[in-house]
């Protein structure tokens, strides 16, 4: 109960996120390291960026589509370092994320930056980082999430020779780490099949987290709406490998009232379903959040059972080198004792090969023993701590209509599609 | 100039037909008999129903789509025979063709009928010919197209084992003759691309002929028409091999008056759209039946002359058959010697491999010997005589509206969707 909006949103979010990290770092890290959890999966300790990050939201299109008219519109004001107009005007990626005072952050801090999501872009190359730049503003909207903004997507020979760096691998490292891919097409140009076959090429893969935008829809006739709508499905359906059909928002997204009223409505309950789509961003990260670490929380249980296990067998004195192959020859029995004697998920196993593999480099007598504390801790996560958090979740139901409150509402130049207000 | 309507479509074509099919007869078949055409070219002389036949509109589509309503919604009247329920109620393929007098004709009889493009139908069995039938009614629509109306299409398992016959190969003859088939689709049901895959598998090869209906538009809202008519496009584009966006008209097309309004000028102008589609379809014939009989002509000359020179070759007395394999030998020689002497097109000679296959199973000295007076006769018919009949085409400008005044006007019940009158 209580009032739900997009602030209370991000604060509960964040409170979650917060809480996952403490618990992380007092109750699951020390037993990671303790039983070389990054070692025998492969796979790094977290660090508070994982847990920290917002959902992001990933603009993608054409040149002059609107991607950067959108995401004004979005926050309901200008941004630093906003460019829009009809030729190709964004010349770099943007960033967008909250912050008290209005600046940009040029891309190489960006990239170094413990606090952000993004290193590892440094690979692309100082041609690339002096196209990287951060937008900071504060903003109720980017307190929920971040906003990507991409240069529009030329064609084919100039997408090649024209930047200095790889701009279908910078876009798939932010595809592949985005909550969600907006991609715009303009219903006011033809030529959407060859826009679209650009697009698509660099979203492969990520066809599940796409959502498009039919951008100044209230150019053209409702008929002609229909062909171009007609034709971007059609080529959509050609090109994209998932079976479901890819969600289309019409209508058109920025702060101008419509220029033909035909399809208010229409428009209407379109921008009201994308911003549904997007007002549940929060809620689905922190879940996913809760899930991963859930996941991990019982992998590492399970890998503490196993080297405490294997570390018993071990003889006191002698033998240990023979004991410890005949161990490993014999991991498939090792497993399904441990499964039964202390009630663990087959799931919640490694992989058997991978596994035996990474017990040849290492010692057994070297292992920590099982430390019946630690597995407490990681128990009364799971059991107490964990599901306390989920009932801090922002409501499933109210947080759209909510969000949408606050990013659009009341302009009186247009009483069609909501506006987003100054705040 | 003068009026230009559907019973003016229908005389000008039929009246082109006529002539067409006199020309063929007095200066074409006995060329072709001949110099055995039918033999060189292994295919066979043609009877009048070439000529005669219309244009044929074949309509497809899942039960209770509103197949059956669209044609009486054509016709603006009932037809012998008729049957429209919520039900799957159509359980025979029927011909709807011009007559003075209303009737059914079984289906048997239609199979035979001379004058009807049918013969080849008695090869689906005794259990198709029960389920086929023609109704004969006076309509101004049925004087320019044969419609053919067809059961509905049901879901998998039905489709093969309730008939008695094999629906989709039967489908698929018509197909192959119809020179436009109308896909119907319900926006009101939501199984579209179930629906739509028994469709497409079934017309197969018929992409460039196929247009689509998104049918009882107007019992659904406008966004909801949104997602259905981007669900078929999507399922569309998935399913057909052509690259050309296929085209969806958008309404209801039936008797009644729209049940909901908020798209009534959208759909009267598909329906404007679709009318002009059928309607170019007698004139689009009428230039096929001329351009197919010029081109014809046009091999049936050099075929003469290939023969006449020929013969020419043969020695008066002995060594024929020695002369006549060395001829074939030279065949390449021999065509290019024709082609310059007189002047023909490298485009009308049959294919070199075949036709000296052919050359091998007769006697050159049989041959006719070529005709001055046969070659004046294809060439006047070529210069002066189709020319002149091509004068007669019906416009290309002024049929789709009269046509679609012909079918459907003045309804005070609707003034959005006009419905056809009774004539
Ligand atoms: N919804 C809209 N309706 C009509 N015009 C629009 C709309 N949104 C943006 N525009 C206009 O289209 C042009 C391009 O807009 P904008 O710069 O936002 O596009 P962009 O996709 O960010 O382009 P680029 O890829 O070059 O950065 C501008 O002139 C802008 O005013
Ligand atoms: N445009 C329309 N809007 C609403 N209802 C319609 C429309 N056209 C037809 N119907 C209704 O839908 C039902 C099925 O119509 P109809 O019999 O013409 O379909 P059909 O495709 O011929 O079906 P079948 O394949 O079984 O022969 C009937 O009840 C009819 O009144
Ligand atoms: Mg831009
Ligand atoms: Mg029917």
């Amino acid at each position: 109960a209580g009032s739900d909006g997009a602030d209370d949103i991000a604060n509960r979010t964040a409170n979650i996120a917060a809480h996952l990290k403490k618990l992380y770092r007092k109750s699951v890290l020390p037993v990671e390291k303790k039983y070389r959890y990054d070692y025998f999966y492969d796979s790094p300790l977290l660090t508070d960026v994982e847990f920290d990050s917002k959902p992001q939201v990933l603009l993608v299109g054409q040149y002059s589509v609107g991607k950067t008219s959108f995401i004004r519109y979005l926050l309901g004001r200008d941004f630093p370092g906003q460019r829009v107009g009809p030729e190709p005007t964004t010349d770099r990626f943007t960033v967008l994320i909250n912050g008290p005072e209005e600046r940009t952050i040029p891309g190489n801090a960006l990239s170094v930056h413990p606090d952000l999501p993004f290193r590892g872009l440094e690979r692309f190359g100082v041609s690339f980082l002096s196209r990287f730049e951060g937008s900071q503003l504060p903003s109720s909207v980017l307190r929920s999430v971040t906003l990507i903004d991409t240069p529009g997507i030329l064609s084919g020979e100039k997408q090649r020779t024209n930047r200095g760096y790889d701009f279908t691998k910078v876009v798939a490292w932010f595809a592949e780490r985005a909550d969600l891919i907006i991609l715009l097409f303009d219903a006011h140009k033809l030529d959407i099949s060859d826009e679209l076959k650009g697009a698509i090429d660099v979203l492969k893969g990520h066809e599940d987290k796409i959502r498009c935008i039919l951008n100044k829809a209230d150019q053209i006739d409702r008929q002609q709406l229909m062909r171009v709508y007609g034709a971007l499905l059609w080529s959509l359906g050609k090109t994209m490998t998932s079976p479901e059909v890819c969600r289309v928002y019409v209508g058109s997204f920025w702060q101008e009232p419509l220029q033909n009223l035909d399809n208010a409505e229409l428009f209407e309950r379109e921008e009201k379903d994308l911003m549904k789509d997007l007002a549940i961003l929060p809620r689905q990260s922190a879940v996913r959040k809760i899930n991963e670490l859930v996941k991990r929380i019982r992998k590492v249980k399970t890998l503490a059972h196993i080297i405490g296990y294997l570390k018993g067998q071990m003889p006191s004195l002698m033998g240990k080198e023979k004991k410890q192959q005949k161990l490993i020859n014999d991991l498939p029995n090792v497993f399904r004792t441990i499964l039964k004697q202390y009630n663990l998920a087959p799931g919640d196993f490694p992989d058997i090969n991978m596994f035996s593999e990474k017990l040849k480099e290492v010692k057994f007598a070297e292992f920590s023993t099982l430390s019946k504390k630690s597995m407490e801790e990681l128990d009364h996560a799971l059991n107490v701590e964990i599901p306390k958090l989920m009932e801090q979740l922002p409501s499933e139901r109210d947080s759209p209509e909510t969000l949408r409150a606050k990013m659009g509402s009341g302009n009186p130049n247009s009483s069609n599609v909501p506006v987003p207000t100054m705040n």
